[in-house]
């Protein structure tokens, strides 16, 4: 049977359970707000980087874009600021039960090296969509990965032994600084933010 | 007298002395990859925010933006890490003697205040292209202005008196860490870097 686009989306979400119909894009994007609303973090996904070859200026203030083309992206998807210190991540989700490394450009991880490097917190969260199960996994742990073996994809395995998993709640969903919380600083969570 | 573009743009550059024809944002990208490449710092200019509307995919790997629109910044347009800080600022350039608040959006005056409160060094960095000054004013001094006085720009002889004038140089062309070093980290530059 054939639906109308929004007739089938709202049918899908009915079906999943909770939120399990929105993708991490989402799920972060919401979080990051909230950690903005209650003043925790300032987190922010950097726009799409995009080449822009035609614009039309129907009027002086108004611009749209006619040609544009979508770029590699040269570093992660999501940076800011959390307890003073400079935060980087790239977010992806996968379909199988192992993360493939080819959803990750060499780009991308040469730039979290560098971040790392100069004393920034670099690290992945990964969702594999069918269990619904998103992990933190640090970078250096990934890049250890990609060096001892000559594998093309990390199994959940991996995932379970050597990253942490994000229990997803209402507010705010994907509370992913909780594990930054443990792993990067050693301590409970930041003494203002005792309501997480 | 008719010149094709490419003549034209070479006879420019042989009457402006040195880099006088390039943009701020031109000046500042070709830094930040000099900082990059040698690593000094990790600092990128975000992508332009945009809306899209239409894509066209004419095979499996390609796609064509065919419509899209500009989004209202809500963060400013450089980030990124240096010396184990986050950094975050802005950069425009004005043609007149006086730079016009209307230049920056609030969000993106919401948003460096949230990063000075979350131990962020933030600022701006103005060029008067007239007479080829560029200045870092700290984010705090700017935010002072707006507070105590009700005018809709800053004159010059604010930024002579509270900002700091960044000389041009060949390599690395606007090199504002060194004023970073400065009056962030109150030392000389960073041990590693002495070559700047």
């Amino acid at each position: 049977m054939k639906y109308p686009m929004g007739i089938k989306n709202n049918i899908k979400k009915t079906i999943h359970y909770g939120n399990r119909g929105m993708s991490l894009e989402e799920d972060i994007n919401i979080t990051n707000n909230y950690y903005r609303e209650e003043d925790i973090a300032v987190i922010y996904k950097k726009p799409t980087p995009i080449t822009i070859t035609k614009v039309d200026y129907p009027s002086r203030k108004e611009a749209i874009i006619k040609e544009a083309f979508f770029k590699t992206p040269s570093t992660t998807d999501y940076n800011g600021i959390y307890r003073g210190k400079y935060i980087d991540f790239e977010a992806k989700e996968t379909q199988k039960d192992r993360f493939p490394l080819s959803n990750i450009h060499s780009h991308q991880i040469t730039h979290l090296k560098q971040i790392i490097k100069h004393g920034g917190i670099g690290f992945f969260i990964i969702r594999f969509s069918k269990r619904n199960e998103t992990y933190l996994l640090k970078g250096n742990t990934l890049f250890e990965f990609m060096e001892q073996t000559n594998q093309k994809s990390i199994p959940i395995s991996y995932f379970k032994e050597h990253g942490y998993l994000i229990i997803e709640k209402l507010k705010p969903r994907i509370d992913y600084l909780s594990i930054v919380d443990d792993i990067y600083f050693e301590g409970g969570p930041y003494e203002q933010n005792t309501k997480r």
